[in-house]
Formats: C-alpha cells, structure tokens, sequence
C-alpha cells in the first residue's frame, strides 16, 4: 500500500510539486530559477498579507534559521514579550537568549491560548518593545487570534513578530492590515513544498536598525541580494536550494490561480471534517473548539504512540506529540500543503481503525460519516 | 485538486509503476531492458497460474492487439462458441469474423453472464473445437464463472481461449489446472501498468498449429523472439514498448513480493467495500451480487452520465457506460491495479456527492461508513 | 558513467520528452490526453508535409504494425513495385505475402541504393499499381532519393507508399508535393519518443477503397475515431498508449517551436560531423556519401562488434550490423530524436577509443576534431 | 539544444540524483529518511577521511551556514590566521568579525596560492591557536597543498579548520591522516547532489569547547540531533531537507561503490583534459599548472563574459569571473559532481567555437583533440 505523510513536518505534498524541482541543469544564475525566485519572493508577500512596505527574503535553512534570522530584528537592549502555547513557541527562550536579549514569558497549557486579558495586562504593566507570537502552534494544533493580540501589542509595542511556520498559506495573517512587523515560516509546512527554505517578510522600516550578532542571520546583508532576485537579476549571497525555490514557485503560482482567499477556506473546511470526524468516531481533540487550526489536528488518546504505529501500518505517518506535558498521550495529524478532501476521509478511515486495534472504543465508520456529511456540507464545487 | 483516475481503461496506477518506465536511455538491445523483459515474461505465466507447458509473450498493442493475435491459434474451419455478456465479448465477432472463422453466439443481458445450462445445452448440441469466454466483461462489470465453465468446456471442445483484459492479476485465472489453452490481457488493466503491450499466455502445443493470416499478429513469428527473450537475450522482431516493459516488470515484482493470492484477496476485499457502500448509499449495482467482479463496479442511474460529469469536478475521474442497451443509465468503477482502500473512501464520496447533486436519492455519509465497516471487517493488517 | 543510447531502435530521446508521459492519472477519456492526441495527430499531417486531403492515424503498435496496417490501402489483385535497400525494406515480403498481394522487388547491395534507372526500366515493363520504397534504411543507413522515385513512380502507379519510420521529422517528406499515397513510422525513431505508437498518414482518396483482411489493421475502423480525436473527442476503439501520446506531444510542440526545416537542417548537420568524423578517424562509412542520411550512420569495420561492446563500457550503446550480407562487418550510430552536438562528438570520442583499443588503426582525436570543424562552419548560432 | 550546467555553484548533477530525491510522502521521521541520514552521515565521514574521533554533521544550510557554524569551534579570545586565496577564503573575514574573533590575514594574487614560506613565517612569528585555509578557492580554481600547509600548521597551532566547499568528494582531504580538526562542505558543489544542506566533520575533542554565540550555528546543539541520526533515529532539532539529503545518500552510494580513489582520479583525468583542451585551443588557465584543481578552471580572456553569454546559447552555461581584481578578465568552468567525459568534450567545444566567435584567435578543433588525447592516454577502461 502507498504511504500517505500527514505529519506535521514535511507534509502532505504533491509529485507534482515535488517534480517541479528536478530540473537537472538549473544552476543559482540560470535564468529560470531568477524567474522562479523573484515569483516566489512576490508570492510570499501576497500570502503574507503584505504591501510594498515590506521586503521578502527567501533564505537557504529551515524554521529555526528563519526564526533566529528575524531575531536580527530586535536590538539591544530591548525588551520582548513572548507568547507561547507549546514547544515552538519556547523555542524563541533560547534564540533569544543565545544573543543576550531580554524578555518575558507568557505560557499556555497544552491545549490552550494564552489569554488576552493576560497580554494586555502584561503589556500595560511592563515596558515591550516587541512582541513574539506564534500563529498556529505546531506541538498542539492550536490557532492564536492574532487579530485581537496584533490590536492589542499595536497600542504598546514597536515590533511585531509573529511566527506563521504552520499557518502561511493555509490561514489569514494580512500583516499590513494588522500593523505585523515580520512574519516567517518555511518551505515545508503549509505552503506545501519540500523543506529546504526559510522564509521572512519583514517591514522595511523595521530594517533600517539591524542587530548585527551574526553574518549569515543578518538580516542586512540579505537586502541588496533579495532587492537583485525582485529585479529578476542574480542575487547570489549564499547558494539557494535552488530545487526547493522551483517548487516553491509552483506552490505559489497554484495559490494565484485558486487565489489564497479560496485555499485558506478549503484548509478550514478539511480541518473541520477531520477535527468533527475524529470526535463522532468517539476521540478527543486537545485544542478546544474555537481554537481548532487550519493546519494541525492534536487528538488525545492513551494509546497515542501505538495508534501511530499502527497507522504508519495502514498507510499514513501521523506525527507522535511532542508536548513534555502530554508525551505518549496525544498524536497530531498534520493537514497542511495539498491536503485535500480524499485525504481528511482517508487519515480518519485509518485512525479509526488503529485505534481500535489499539484498544480505544472508537465507532467504525462514524467518523468518515460525519466527515462526508461536513465535506458535504460546506462543499463548494471543487 | 489532483485528480484520481477510477475508469475502467488505463486504471489507477502509481507514479512510482510510471517513473519505473522513464530510462532514459534504454533501448530494445540494452541489458536492463532485456532483464526487465525476460522478468516480466515470466511473472505473466505466474499470474496466470501457467505452468512450463505454456508459453507467455508480450507484444506492442492493446488488449484488441492480444485479441486478434490469439486468434491465430483458431484453425481454418473450426467452429467457436462464443460467450459473451457485453461489449467487449461481442468485440471477438468482427475479429473472427475478418478471418472467416465460424462461430455460434451466446449473450447475456447486461449484468448477467451466460448461464451454464445454456453453455452446456449449446455444446453438447453442436460441434465445436473452441470456446472464448470474457473473465471480466468491462463494460458490466460482470465475472463469469471461469471454472465452472472451463470445467464444462474441456468435456467438447480444444481450445478455450480466455480474455482476461479486466482479470489478469486481480482474479485467479490459473490456467494450467483449468485446462485453459490461452488468456489474454494487455498491460494497462488489472496489472496497472501504463497502456501499450498486450499480453498473451498459450499452451505450447496450440502453437503448433498456427492460422498464419497475418505477419504481425502471426504467434508463430513470436515465438523465437520469445524464446530468446526467455534466455534474456535480445529477441528483436518488432519494436517493444520499452517504457511500458520496464513499468510492467516492477508490477510483476510488486506482485512477487505481495503474493498473487494477497493481492486478488485485496481486490475481493476493496470490490466488496465499494459494491456494498454504493448499495448502503442508495444507489443500485447493475450485476448480480453472485457476479460481482473484483476490477469493475457498474452502477444504475438515471443520471449516470452528470454524476460522472460532476464527479470529475470532484476529483474523480469513472468510466460512462457503454453497453447500448443502457446507454445513459449507468456508470463504471475501475478498480484494478494499484488502487487502494483510500481510492474505495474517496469513490464513495465522490459518488454520494455527485449523486445528490445531480438529484439521485442518497444517503450522504452511508456508503463510506459501510465501505470502511466492510474494509474494518475483512483487513488483515495492510 | 552515465549511458547514451545512440541505437537505431529507440534512439536518444530526452528526460523531458518522457517525462511529459508520466501522468498518473490519465486515461483515454481524459481531456488531457485527447488534446495530446488531437495535437499530435495535427503534428503527424505537420512533419509529413501533408495537406487536408490526407488523414492521420496514431495506433498502439510498433513501426512493423504500421506497415501491416497501411497494406489495407493494397487492394487484391494490384500488384507491387517493392524497392528494398536492406533488411527492413525486405520485410514487406512476408507481409504483403500473408495477404496474397502480388510483387515484383528491385533490391540494392548493402551502402547502395536502388537505382532511378533500374525502376524507370521495371515499372515502364510492368503492370504495377503500387510502389513501396524505404526512405532511409535503418539497416544500412542508406537514404533513397524520395524525389526522384516519386517523380518516376507518380507516371506508373497509382499508389505510392513511403516507409519513413527512420526519416520522418529528421529528413524532408513533402508527402502532398511528391504525390505520395501513404507514409507510415514510429514514435520512438526519428521523433524521438518512446516506443508504442504506429503513425501512419494515408490519402483520403486512398482509404475509400481498404482490403478488409483484418479488424485492427484495417484501417477503415480507425477512421472514425480518428475523425473524433482530431475534433477533440474520445475516440477509443482500442486503447492507446497514452503516456507515449503525451510524450509525442511534447515532440511536435518542439518541432513546431524550432520549425521543421531547422530540426532537419540541425540533423544533417550532426549527420556531416559524424560521417566526417567517422572518416578523418580513419574508419569507413557503409553508404556512399551521396547516400548518407541524417539518422542512421553505418560504419565498417572488422572488430566492429568489439567496437560495440567496448563502446558499451565507454558509455554509448551502438547497434551492431544486422544486414545478412555483413554481419559482424559494421556497426550503426543512430542519430535521430533528441540528439545534439554534444553527442556527435562525444558518440566519436568513444568510436575513436573502442576502435583503437579493438586493433583498429585509427587517428585518436582527429574524428573529434573534424566533427568540431564541421559543427562550426554550419553552426547557425544554435 | 538540451542545456548543460557547468558552472561553479550547483554544478553538473545527474537526473538520476535529483529523481532520488524526489519521494511523496517521505518526512523528517520516516523510516526511509532515517536510513538516508545515517549513510549521508557515514558517507561524510568516509569522503573526508575521518576516523571513529570524528563528528559529521549535515544541516540545512549552504556552504556559508556550514562555514559560520564551525566558526563555533573557535574559541573567544583565540587568534586565527586565515590563509586565503580569493573571495570564498576572503569571506571568513567577516563572519570571524561578526563574532569578535581576532584573526590575521595571508591573501594570494587570482591564480597563486599563499606560499609556504609566508605561512611558516607568519606562525612562527605569531600567537595563533587556529588556521583556515580553502582547499580548492572556487573564485579562482587554485588548490592549495592541503598536505603541505597541515604538516606547518599541527606545528603551531591547536585547530586547522578545512574549506572543503569545491573539493570535498573530487579532491583527497585525508583529515584524520593530516590531523585537520574540522573540514566543512555544501550538497551542491564537488559532491553533485541538490543544494540545500550545509556539511561538517569535526573532532569530537574540538567538539568539547564551543563559543556558543548563537542557537542554530552552535555545533553543541546538533551533538545529539546528530548522534541519534547515526543510530538510525530521529535526531530532529530543526527540518532537515529531506529530498536533498536523499539525494546526498544515492551519491555516497555511488562514491562506496566507485570508491573515492577512483572517483577522485577521475575527477582528475577530466581535470587535466580540460585545462590541457583549453591552452591547445589557444586560450589560458588562470592558475598555475601546479595550482589546477580537479573542480574548478578558470580561464583567462578580455572577452570572458561574452563567452559566457555566447556559450549559454550554445548550450552550456559556465560561471563569471568573481575575484574583485579580474571582474570581466576571466571566466569558470565547473567540474564537479557528476562531470564526465563528454561534458569535458562538450565544454571545450562550446568555448572554442564561443571564444572564435568573441573574436579571440582560437584554433577550432584543437582543444577537444587535446582532451580526446588525454582522455585516452590517461584512461582506465571507464
């Protein structure tokens, strides 16, 4: 049986995307990846919600390189408030720290939020130059609003820096409406496209006082490489993973073509049947109700570890948990990237029966059911 | 949405059966080919359950291209009866017909087969030296009884002559212990190979008495070739699909590695799921439940044609139905080759949402959940 | 070290041009494949130097099915004018013979070709209606003179039919121009894709009169659907090989982007570097130099299946000789498709070693280096 | 015309090592992954030399990501001299600065090298605990005598840190033997695989004190990641660019099965044969004979970029001149990867024919019959 990857790493892509970038002579100065580059750095913009007061970067990394890369960002000597709902979220603590940068915590529990009234209590007492927040935590499935935190750190902060590794793509995060000084997320994860890319859109205001603690993460010496790449012209810093830019640019030229408004609806859509799905088939969902995501579905169960094994058994990679609260008694099952319809019914077909092998009282068929009934329902011709 | 293809001609087929066929510097005398032939020679006679008194061969063409090349084993002036319950069996008239052979004509009506009463009362009123049947008829959906009539047949006549265009490798043929003198297939269908070699298995002593009315579709001209490409050396008479070989030779291995038994098993048990979820849906099945076949699912409707129009907005792509006496009323499934328990999920769905769109009756959500019920039941692990 | 193929069979085709066969989910029905289809059959008219008083036939098959199939436009009882320069000019014996159609044949020595004044004499003192000629002999790599024969044979007979399974798209065939009936070839030959298609295209005129001896090789079945494909619409009668057709696509949409003249001028171009390379090498061509063709180049040589061999372990996969006459005596460079430059000279890098390390007396570098001269005095900026 | 990469940055891969890389459904935990990362791993340390007191690492990244992580081996308050040949050695400056580390500077005219007695000298004479040099500078394809400066180097200091971007996998590095303590290297260059992962070998007792100065570039971070990669186990701190690394697997397969001797002598054969191609043609090789690398030629000419521009129309697309004091002066061509034979024959023909038509006096035909010489002379049967 083919194997299915809803993992929330590397995600569900597609062959075709995928073939995109094999192309056996395409070098960092060939005119079809300067073409493929500067599409892609305008294609990140227009997912990001961005005007032409921001600047794009597309970097050779990953997450963690982007998110170490916009710390440049933050200078010295001020102070951050940093959100976080799960083990991405305190992944910052150590960026942070490594270049002697203060700050402040605010922590969810699994599951959970950090609240507004905790933000804005935290923001009216302390002195925050920046705020950090993660738009859809990775460890738990859960969606902050970052609507209502970007309206509250507007009124108290300069910089805003939000980490959309899970959402770019496959949720709403219009910076320039909501006053977001950067953004970042990588190749791999909502938008779908092999790993290999860490990607930045940040304020061009904000880039004028760069903290300059790195070569490479210095977000300075990116400018003038990323201005040639938006002319069309060789930018050359350091090598891009020129395969990865190649399907990046199909990501985002497909994304034009449905236009993001579309395929943002259709990740709620899918998120919906899989998240009702996995509860009509008698499983429980950790991220509460209103803070489901578009991109990963968390599902609490005893027998976590052995349902994933099981499920890699039958046909699909879901993704163990990784909370330290919650190890071995949750899994994730990663609906980013070119997650469709067949997908949602397949990965709950699966579920259900791991985890009935698994010992759980799960009812067969109820939770396919009532993911059709959902697909169902909101369906809208595609 | 990507798209799935569930018709009945060139079937569900993996990327990685079609990326197996892309070498690019393969030709016909090239050592990889003539491995890949010689492997895929032999797993021919495995699937048909041949034995060393048969010989296999592959040549460029299609299922038609088997048809009338196996028709050289049918000697001047013999007489034919000839079984057919649709299209495709009626296809054997004009071939035989071209050629001059006599023949006597049993059909069925659509979703029927030949019954065996008649099949026996016609044998033993008249004189015949041959017998075609059609394993799987396509355009029904139908299974005939391959060893019920086989065991009839061998009581009168010489030849039986098999077309297992939609069976070979789904079904068991096994045609040594049946007495069968010769099965056809091409290698686009059950297999799930890319369309553009046929497929012939024949007992070695029919070869001996050749109908030479062609040069092409002459089985004496193969025969060396054959032989040579059977020692693995280069048996060059007409150009072989040397892409299409090298897909079919990793089918074969795939088959070698799962069992032909567990593979049929998977197709009974996937035909199962999907027959029963169409029914649990709502809609009607057009063969007999007893007729079922493992690789084709024909459903009545009256508005077969928009749910297949609509289905393939959807995602999917079936067959329309064929057989002139329900032109419009039905539509077909496809499920051979590499298609799996997911593909039965996602037909159903497509097909309860087609179906209610295009205002048939149905019960959205019932017919996935009795396919994964069916699925749950019967799985054995994979 | 990564293989060349520059066999006669399937020759150099391109990673691109097979990839464009990878489809997964393609079938006959699919829009997809009927716009390659209804594409190719235009570029089939295209390269052939067609008008509308021809039609064009794509078939599963090999170059031997077209043949057969164009014998349908022999009526019984006329008689052939059959030019043969070699093996496969040879085999329209066998094949004209298994219909009872009646020839008379004019063949060459091996190198040779026919010559005008040998067919004026046959046909002014015959009584034929129907002359076949071999435009390039794949055997020998002979080129015969397509204008002059067709010019005599147009005062003589009312049909002339053109094998160009080893010139078309690589040497000019203005099939309207010279009033020639029918040319038939292959997809894996001179176009340069893989292996599967038969291509044929017929006078109208010419098909209102078939020899019916045959379901599939008649072509007045293949009319209609052809008449469908070619207005966009399913045209099944038997399955085509689909992943080949969207490879052939591909094939005439380069064609059609570069111009015919110039693939063919670029391929007389490569042919001239090799011949003369092949000569200032110190080996011998087979075909006289008036008869060299732009696809197939013949060299002599006393150890050439050594040169073969070690050509292998070099890295380019030759053909060996297969005209009886000379068996062991020389070997062929295909040159047809996709190849280039490059491979001319890398083809005569390696004849030049494999010959001198097989005993041959040959000058190391000196065949590079007139292959280089020649590709630089009649290099057109390409 | 099929183009060819032959330029410095990405250089000649192979379709088939990309297509490895190309696998649907394959994340940063799946079995398959893992295999690959653990053999990347081991293959790293073969192709470098190293024994059982080394580290590999393989990161996403590019060669300047795998240059600012072993800067972390550098301890703060230590004093380096950098040895440094052209622009690639040049950018150690300032990554060194960026993290306030004291260095001295040796830099070499394009085309020499540091010379011995200047780095015996400048040791002697100083208090360094660290040296870096570059063993093959890609802005000017000079090698430096890795044995020669290691031997002065162990003298004098405690940490010898390799560049090994444009050698490691074509060039002998030897670390172990020549007690260098780290050597780092990128996907893209001499090995041939995609970019998109940055490459290190460290010594694990160079490992026991880092300047942890950042997250992401501190190599004591990656120390268990890398660990339980070895073991076969998910090592995940940050994504991993799965396509690119199993990619990197099927070239260390390849390399174990060639053997690195073979394949670096081969890289040296072609060596040869170009820079000997290019001065028989009548131009000239930027390094001095004994400088020339097995990876990288630089050739001199006033013409330099427009044949560049000329040869990318004729099918190959070479690098520019770099180095700030020849900008227009001279061009690059890049050996690396999966270079063979007729690429080197491919090359010198495009430049002749390029570099006559930029009107340099070059004799046609005389560079690709010197290299078809050396090719013999020096060739072994491949």
């Amino acid at each position: 049986m083919q194997k299915k990857l809803m993992h929330v790493g590397p995600s569900f892509t597609s062959y075709r995307i995928q073939m995109a970038g094999v192309s056996e002579n395409t070098g960092f100065a060939s005119p079809d990846f300067l073409d493929a580059m500067k599409y892609s750095l305008e294609g990140l913009l227009y997912v990001a919600g961005a005007d032409d007061s921001y600047m794009p970067f597309i970097l050779p990394g990953s997450g963690t390189v982007a998110m170490e890369t916009v710390t440049s960002l933050i200078p010295r000597g001020s102070k951050t408030l940093l959100l976080t709902n799960g083990v991405f979220g305190d992944r910052w603590i150590p960026i942070l720290t490594a270049h002697g940068l203060q700050m402040d915590v605010l922590s969810a529990d699994p599951g959970h939020a950090v609240s507004m009234a905790d933000i804005e209590e935290k923001l009216e007492g302390g002195d925050y130059q920046n705020l950090i927040m993660t738009h859809v935590e990775t460890s738990t499935g859960v969606r902050m609003d970052i609507e209502g935190v970007s309206k509250i750190a507007r009124k108290h902060v300069e910089r805003i820096i939000v980490d959309g590794v899970a959402s770019l793509g496959a949720e709403r995060e219009d910076i320039a409406r909501l006053g977001i000084t950067a953004i970042i997320s990588a190749s791999q994860k909502a938008l779908g496209a092999p790993p290999g890319a860490a990607l930045i859109v940040a304020s061009r205001s904000a880039l004028e006082d760069i903290n300059e603690f790195s070569y490479f993460f210095n977000l300075k010496n990116w400018i003038t490489p990323m201005e040639r790449y938006l002319e069309g012209k060789n930018g050359y810093l350091s090598t891009e993973p020129v395969g990865v830019i190649l399907s990046l640019n199909r990501v985002f030229s497909d994304i034009r073509t449905t236009g993001l408004e579309a395929r943002i609806d259709d990740h709620r859509r899918l998120s919906l049947a899989l998240n009702e799905g996995i509860e009509a088939a008698g499983l429980k969902v950790l991220a509460e109700r209103d803070l489901w995501s578009n991109t990963v579905t968390a599902v609490l169960s005893d027998h976590a570890d052995e349902i994933v094994r099981r499920s890699m058994d039958l046909g699909i990679e879901f993704a163990t948990g990784v909370h330290p609260k919650l190890l071995g008694k949750y899994f994730r099952i990663g609906h980013m990237g070119y997650v469709n319809d067949f997908d949602a019914l397949s990965a709950l077909s699966v579920i259900e029966r791991a985890a009935a092998q698994s010992g759980e009282k799960v009812r067969i068929g109820e939770g396919v059911r009532r993911a059709q009934q959902v697909l169902y329902d909101l369906s809208h011709g595609r």
